[in-house]
Order: structure tokens, then C-alpha cells, then sequence
């Protein structure tokens, strides 16, 4: 089984002239097959204000309604991911941008009004096309994912960019790949801490998530985002860790969650 | 040598819901191997106007400085390539969204300033990747190529929708493919009498190409199309059509350019 390293970086790294081009410094010198996952979530909220549409979040995730949905297929699937594109492609990496909606790799339903919350065009992720993730990675290409994917009957969805990359990381061990999965942001992992940058946990199992949530420990948008990750090594991804963008290319300094 | 069908569509056809769902119906049941190329100007003029960018046009090219080039990057690859890819995937087509940056498709380079006109990020074809066309075709794969190029200097250019059609046929040509070229717009050919929508003339060689020329019954923007035209043909290209975007299932009906 060859090994597969999937990173998934946030906007606040990958909308930073200087982040980005270290982050990609480093992901060039990964070795193949690999493939990026991205977001993009200030520069449209930036672009959606310069357009006059305002942004409303609940919990942390943006309401789609027609207006942010163009902006948000511009900025993700035109913007951010054509000039990673352009970036990689620089530095000798064979990158071919991509949305869930192409060659259908992500589909997802859009999520339905519950609560009377109706978040618009946002769509939960309903399956991957496993067969095409392998064929792209086995011809010696550089996925590049924005966080949208499609409903199938012609409308794109706003996805979660932590969700695609754990199903394309799903897709991809159900494929046959040995598959890391490693979610970087700007600390350099999971902290016992949140005042202290060196509190680093340097491993999580499923029982430590646990005990660390009921201690208020691990909080926020940190429990989706560990909820993700057991549920990709459930399915068979072989590794998750959540690391600093700055240290990719050595990502056992993070926090390697286990079952 | 497999017969193949590239559709170049402009953008007043592509921005309008009824005009492309008409086409996206046709050209769905346009036996594969195919692939579409689509402008976006007038979106791109708008978002711009609205983003308080001003859109500065010489002989009928925009302009594109840095604020420009984020429009078009935003519209051309995002919002208009990837409603596309979506509404043929809903189709069952197996489309994928790209740029000249993806897969190093096409590459370009930035066109220098010429008699004091700095057209800013505009990008001439240098060249196309003959191979990777012709591997995305054989896969089953049908391409949206959006207006935009690379110059493998990490920058994307903004690229005349024709001129990436033409590449990109004499690429599949030379890769062995037995291809077709539809530029289509909205008139049903090259008009004897711009007044006389009737006035198709139904076939157009290179001296009668000259001599219309001379007559001024060709002009404007239609001499650079031509000269694309005649140029592909002489490259391997087998058959190059002008006609309406309501025609591309018989597209016979229009003006048939032969060398």
C-alpha cells in the first residue's frame, strides 16, 4: 500500500503571502502521491463585504444564501485555489484544482432546516468517489481540493473544509492508500493549555478525548474537528495529526490522535 | 484516430440560464470525446463594477491589472466554470473544471508593453500539454476550460477564450485525435451583410477568406476568430465551424471554415 499524506490548511494560513509560501515549500518536498486540502473563509468574508453582502455565522459556520454561495465558489474554487495552482505548479508539483463537483469526487445534500436554522446552499457530505481519488493519485497527480462540493442535481454546496478532507482521507484508505491525514493551523497542536503555545498533547486516544472534553479541556471548534478524525481512522485512514502549518514537513512535533 | 468535438462558448450565451442550459443539453448529447471552453466577460464586468474596479477595454481586450486578475480568476475559474461542471455532472457528464494552470495545460507568458499598452496579467500561449489532454480525454474525462493560463512563474494569466480553444484543439490534434472546432455565439455564421441574419455564408476558404476580407465584409473582432481558425486547420486541425450556440447539435447549419 503506498503512503498517502493529506494536509488540509486553513484560510489563515493559506490567505498569508508568506505562510502560504512556506506551507507549500513544504508540502512540494512531501513525497507522492499527496494532496491538499484547503479553506479560504476570511478572504471571502472580505470579498462578500466588498460586494455588500453581509456575513452571518452560526457556530462557526457560514449561512449560504445565494449571494455568499457565488462568493464563495469564486473565492474557494476560483481565487485561493487557482493561484495554489499556479503556486504548485512553480514548484514542479503536477496540481489540478479541484471541487467536490468535479468528476463528482465529493457529493453532498444540502442541509436541511432544523431548528429554524436554514444555513442556504451548505452542504453535508454524503459520499466520496474513491475509484477517481485513486486514479488521479496513481497517474501522478497533485489534488487540490476547495471546500465545495456538489448536490448533483447542478448546485454547488458550501462544505466544511475539515469534512472534505476527512472524506477524501476516508476515500482514499478505502482505495487501498496508507493514509496520513494531518490538519494544520496556527498552534502547534492539540494544548492541555490554551495560554500556554508549549503545552503541546503529544498523543490522543479515544478515551483521553473523552475525559479531555468532560474537563473543559478540549473545547469548541476543537470537538468537531477531533469528532473528524476518529471517525477517518474508524474507516481506515492510518493516521491523524493536528500540527502548526510551520511544521509540516515534521508533523510528529503535533498531536497524534489514535483510536 | 477517435472524433472529437471542442465547443468554444462566449460568455453572453454562458451567463444566461436559458441560453446555457440549452447548450449544456446539446452538448451533453454530443458523443464523447469532447470538451468545452467558455468565456465570462461580461460576469467578470460586473463583479468588477461592483468591487468598485474599473474595467478598461483596448481593441476589445481587458485590460488586467492585480485587482482585475482577481476578478477574473474569481469569475472565469470559479463561478462560471464550476456552475458548469455542475450542471453537466447533473447531466451525467464527467466533467472537470480547469485552467491552463491545472495539469500545466496551457502555458503562457505575460505579454509584454508594445507601442506604451501594458495589457497588465494577459497571458499569450506559448504552448499546451498535448499529452495530458489527450490522457483526460481517453479516461472519459470531458474538460470546462475556463479563460486562464499560467505562466509557470506561479502567476495566472487572463487568456482570450478563443485563442485557448484553438490551443487546445491543435493539442488534441497533434495527440492523434480527429478534431472539431465550434466557435459558437449568436449569430448562425459569418454573415454576408451584418444587417441579414440570413446571410450565412456556408463556407469560407483562405482566399475567400482574403478576399472578404479586402471587401470589408469581414472586420472587427471576427478577423482575429478567423485567423485562429486558419491557423488550427493548418496544424491538423480537421474542421473548424462558426454558428449559433442554438446549433451545435447540427452544426452544419453555420459557416465552415476550410483551408
Amino acid at each position: 500500500m503506498p503512503n498517502l499524506t493529506i494536509i488540509k490548511v486553513g484560510g489563515a494560513i493559506v490567505e498569508n503571502e508568506a505562510s502560504l509560501n512556506h506551507l507549500l515549500n513544504d508540502f512540494a518536498n512531501i513525497p507522492a502521491p499527496k494532496l491538499l486540502v484547503h479553506g479560504g473563509g476570511r478572504s471571502a468574508t472580505r470579498f462578500a463585504e466588498r460586494l455588500g453582502i453581509k456575513t452571518q455565522m452560526i457556530d462557526g459556520r457560514r449561512v449560504t444564501d445565494t449571494p455568499m454561495l457565488e462568493v464563495v465558489t469564486m473565492v474557494y474554487g476560483g481565487l485561493v485555489n487557482k493561484n495554489i495552482v499556479a503556486a504548485l505548479q512553480k514548484r514542479g508539483i503536477n496540481a489540478l484544482g479541484v471541487t467536490g463537483a468535479d468528476l463528482n469526487l465529493i457529493l453532498s445534500q444540502k442541509r436541511p432546516i432544523k431548528n429554524g436554522i436554514d444555513y442556504g446552499w451548505v452542504g453535508d457530505v454524503k459520499s466520496g468517489n474513491s475509484a477517481t481519488f485513486a486514479k488521479l493519485l496513481n497517474a501522478g497527480i497533485v489534488p487540490v481540493l476547495a471546500p465545495l462540493s456538489h448536490d448533483g442535481e447542478g448546485h454547488i454546496l458550501n462544505t466544511n473544509a475539515d469534512t472534505i478532507a476527512a472524506q477524501t482521507a476516508i476515500e482514499c484508505a478505502t482505495a487501498g492508500f496508507n493514509t496520513s491525514l494531518i490538519y494544520c493551523f496556527e498552534k502547534d497542536g492539540v494544548l492541555a493549555d490554551a495560554n500556554d503555545d508549549s503545552s503541546v498533547i503529544p498523543t490522543i486516544d479515544f478515551s483521553k478525548y473523552l475525559s479531555l472534553k468532560a474537563d473543559g479541556i478540549i473545547s469548541g471548534g476543537m470537538i468537531p474537528k477531533l469528532d473528524n478524525a476518529f471517525e477517518t481512522l474508524r474507516a481506515g485512514v492510518k493516521r491523524v495529526i493536528i500540527t502548526n502549518a510551520a511544521n509540516i514537513a515534521t508533523p510528529d512535533t503535533g498531536t497524534v490522535i489514535t483510536l
